[in-house]
């Protein structure tokens, strides 16, 4: 048998391991990534710190191809296509979710794209702790808009029309092509045009 | 040594050890629930079902509490009141967000839940399609939310202040005593406000 012309383990290798476990079960370890792989867990080390930078990584990862505004994009457009490309870079991984947000950011292209964010918030009019919770309510929007990517079909059991509110709405979304998309660009106006009237003031 | 008073196994031991379980691991399995109570995993089948009733059972168990908006209550505040419980349902567990969202909802008294805001957001103006578009904002929005109440006290690593935008956001944030429950109160008043005046057609 020929020698592997590649080396079993690369940094590469560690995070799609560790991603493909979080995407099966919800978590990973050292020891399941290294048994994955087919190495020893103490050669991981010779690539990674441990779970922390493997977690950044992923972060990095999942959000790997994401283009980015031109120059010059006026703010609420700058925010509907990054809540757009982050929406559908956790819809890929929903299950990295809660993972990701229990870590300090740290990874140098994600922490460029919420410099985008931030830059495009003070554009609209923020200053001062809005900023911060304008970016937490972006976060919370694209996170559970993911989440809900994610969702089955028939979100509800419920008799549909049936008499009740959640049957109507129910019947009423269910000649829809797309619920969770029609649901995500009826979310993404209300909160836009939401932070414009805030920012202004009004 | 006295036998046991109580039987190991019952429906309630099940979804304990089950949520136990996700909220260490994110997920759990038939196998661990018996393991964890000490029991075979036949004997689990006498009482519940399967997987599928065991998550059903667990979205009741974290809004166990929640309290009901009295009737007579404004939409608006029905909406207020319930996206908060619904938020610290989920933060106490984030583990089961995805889950969670991943399977068609049952439970009776979280189907109760959703007709409470069918019918505030009725009572609101929508109609049709939109209906189920604003249950899926708020769905998203408290998820996240919950999510970003899990987040460490330093959401992103940068220098504060630093002459960047995103450095600006964290050194004003940093002065806050809650930035989450800032940023949640922050985003909800968006959020209602965004939707009166999108049912009013403004």
């Amino acid at each position: 048998m020929a020698r592997p012309t590649q080396p079993l383990i690369s940094v590469d290798a560690v995070v799609t391991a560790a991603l493909e476990l979080i995407d099966e079960s919800g978590d990973f370890s050292l020891p399941k990534v290294a048994r994955k792989i087919g190495v020893s867990q103490s050669s991981i080390y010779n690539h990674v710190s441990g779970r922390e930078e493997i977690l950044e990584l992923i972060r990095g990862r999942i959000t790997e191809g994401s283009p980015v505004p031109p120059a010059g994009t006026p703010w609420d457009e700058v925010l509907r296509l990054e809540i757009r490309e982050y929406r559908e870079s956790f819809a890929r991984h929903p299950r990295t979710a809660p993972l990701l947000v229990m870590q300090t950011v740290r990874h140098a292209k994600v922490i460029a794209f919420y410099e985008r964010l931030s830059t495009a918030l003070e554009e609209a009019g923020f200053a001062g702790t809005d900023v911060a919770s304008a970016l937490a309510l972006i976060d919370s929007f694209a996170i559970g808009a993911a989440l809900d990517l994610a969702a089955p079909g028939n979100v509800w059991e419920v008799e549909p029309g049936g008499g009740s509110a959640l049957g109507r709405a129910v019947e009423n979304a269910s000649g829809l092509a797309d619920r969770a998309g029609t649901a995500f660009a009826f979310g993404l106006e209300i909160l836009i045009e939401g932070l414009r009237r805030r920012a202004a003031g009004l």
